[in-house]
């Protein structure tokens, strides 16, 4: 490369990668636990992507990779009572750990 | 929910989350490094998806969000020159840790 | 502008624009019949997108955006049962017109 | 099908398929027309997609697959200098016919 790639933060749309890595014997339940919040999800509004993933080198990991319109609709995500059920009542059973993070994309 | 979600998994596309924390200093240098990856990982004729991101919760993580036609075409672009040199010469002076998972993703 | 964008396309992936309009009052039997076509479709291993969309300007028209890994696997999914059946059975019934183009992508 | 495939539309997020008929000869110019209003639009902080295909069936027909987060982002889209610009000035060189219609999405 002889001369830089111009890039912009988009500070609006909000993106998610949220990955947990099943108990032990668990996967299957967890990735229907997760499917099953895809529906939904996918009917906000607000809802560019929502995306589940099972990873080819750690076979208990399932990550989903999300976009939304912007913060606010992330945060009403969040708050759907299916989303706060699986996090409070249904991960603690399934899940041995997690890492959610948000971003913003670079645009190029 | 009363019933279950069916759900497969695309046993032939490949998604990958590639995620970069910079060494302190470097946050704006390590996005210009791989934001120039991007039009040409594009022009990849495999190339579904190759989004860069930045973190909101820890600034100096930079994580891409990719999708290929197969893991064939995913291992042409990680043997491209442009790629290879990021890996071997960039990613050790900008780059504190970094992780890279691939996947298949669940469609629900 | 003051110098060009450069472009390719990518000669590999399939894009379709597929529109129909409904006849008078059969538009949400359209809808219906498009959208049962939908999860069987995403579960393609060479399917990328298959979204369906409303017309706001013409109340009758809805318009698949397709995206698939090539050729071949537009070809799969044309020859499958359902969309056959859609188009031999149900497009008849429901549809006045009709049109679908493939295209490839323009790579900026 | 034994049963209906649930839906609803997404009255919030736009849709719009933008096709152009190149003029006789113009059809690399018009690409290259196309192409030059790509990275601006896709640093839209409510540009969700903006993707240029060209037609396998019509060579001179080039199609932009378009979403944005909602109605208001497409309207400040379609007011940008560089928008009214191409439809004002450049179109009636380049295009013999054209099409642009907005959609919602049909959420499966």
């Amino acid at each position: 490369m002889t001369h830089a790639t111009a890039f912009s933060i988009n500070q609006q749309q909000l993106v998610c990668v949220a990955s947990f890595l099943a108990k032990e014997g668990k996967t299957q339940a967890l990735i229907a636990a997760l499917a099953s919040l895809i529906p939904a999800t996918r009917r906000e509004a607000g809802c560019i992507r929502y995306e589940l993933n099972l990873s080819r080198d750690e076979p208990r990991r399932v990550t989903f990779v999300e976009k939304f319109v912007d913060i606010a609709a992330f945060e009403q995500h969040c708050a759907k009572d299916a989303i706060v059920h699986y996090f409070h009542q249904v991960m603690p059973e399934l899940v041995e750990s997690y890492h959610v993070e948000t971003y913003h994309q670079v645009i190029v």
